[in-house]
């Protein structure tokens, strides 16, 4: 089952053609991501505090197929698609509420860094607790 | 050649990890096809007025290789990959001039649309223009 | 009583010095502003719809008093201060949960412009809704 | 004599109503200021390495006189307005280079904190150039 966490288009994440700016999709993909370590008490402060790692992103890709306007609520969806030791990967898709359609879809792919942004092993119990409950 | 310009990583664009945020890149890879149009004489406002179309994007890649901090200056190359009826495709690169480093690189597929959002085909002027000057 | 709504600080909302950015207050000022219209009926968009009006801001003030940071939840509180015939100014806090104590406090004075962006008397609806709800 | 940058609306900077978003004023006036201190050869890395400090702000104020849109060049006049023991002031317009009418104008007012946070008194280099150059 993916993780789920609704939003809605403000103001500012439109543009002059009325729609949601393209980049503001993986912006809520990121803020859902947020949500999703919070729910499984892994808060991102928690991990940089008690393991002194980030997860700073090196890839990203994202389709669009419908937009999205102004005051309309969509939700992201957010599963994951693979763990390695130092990597996890996970897909996204915005779901517009009024139709159901996918507005966008797409994949953001994370790694485990420390504080001298090295790519370090991901500890276990975020590999345990991301197979566990991401998918 | 690939077109270029350079930009500068502002205090607003980084994140609490010191760097710039990874849907930066994406907006300065846009600053940069906005300026291309610009210098074909072909500024999206123009194409707006003049052929009642936009160029949502419908797809976005990148890859992310070195991060850029506050302050950091690189330089953005553009080059056109594909035009096809209704779409183009540009790569993109990021590139540190601190140490010739890509930051960042990937692509962006736009297609042509009229103002119900329909799918036209691209003006003819546009065409030839990104294929003359856009590789 | 004021209108309230809860938002948490994004990572995208925090900058190289680990607190949000100034100009995001507005921001969450802002998407409360949004909230509150939807929530009297009188939706940002159907404004733009039924009254061919909208509302651009024509002064903002904010001063800040304690950083709010990556994760921190934060109450924004808005209060009607005054209804002119073409303005409306709202005054914001945005309270820190953790203490309590305000981050940031400050007005928008908002201008009713027609389709020609030009000032027009604010809807009769609009102003006895906001008198009635908005303090 | 001000100091000048000058800018462009990004389609990113607009929002549905065609205009730059109230807040990327400001954003643009930071950006000013930034060029200003690197003008000066203080960088805010500069301060921030060589004297532990950074420039939180503490109050911003803006008035909005006529819209920016996409495209539209504008140019940033910065003038020192008030140097304190711990706090600079920074008054800002926005003149669109079109027609030379005033976009908007404000002042940012900043104040000097060590790595704890706390308020301390601003490098005396910092002072004496701010008051040489920045008026």
């Amino acid at each position: 089952m993916p993780f789920i966490r609704t939003f809605r288009v403000r103001w500012v994440d439109t543009d002059v053609a009325g729609v949601m700016h393209f980049t503001n999709y993986l912006r809520y993909f990121e803020a859902c991501e947020e949500e999703f370590y919070r729910s499984i008490g892994l808060a991102f402060n928690t991990v940089r505090t008690k393991y002194g790692i980030t997860f700073p992103r090196i890839e990203a890709h994202c389709i669009y197929r419908a937009p999205c306007r102004f005051d309309d609520c969509f939700d992201v969806e957010m599963r994951m698609r693979e763990v390695s030791e130092k990597t996890i990967t996970w897909d996204f898709r915005a779901i517009r509420q009024v139709d159901g359609n996918v507005a966008a879809e797409g994949y953001i792919k994370c790694i485990s860094v420390n504080a001298e942004w090295k790519a370090v092993p991901l500890p276990l119990e975020v590999v345990e607790m991301v197979r566990q409950k991401g998918r």
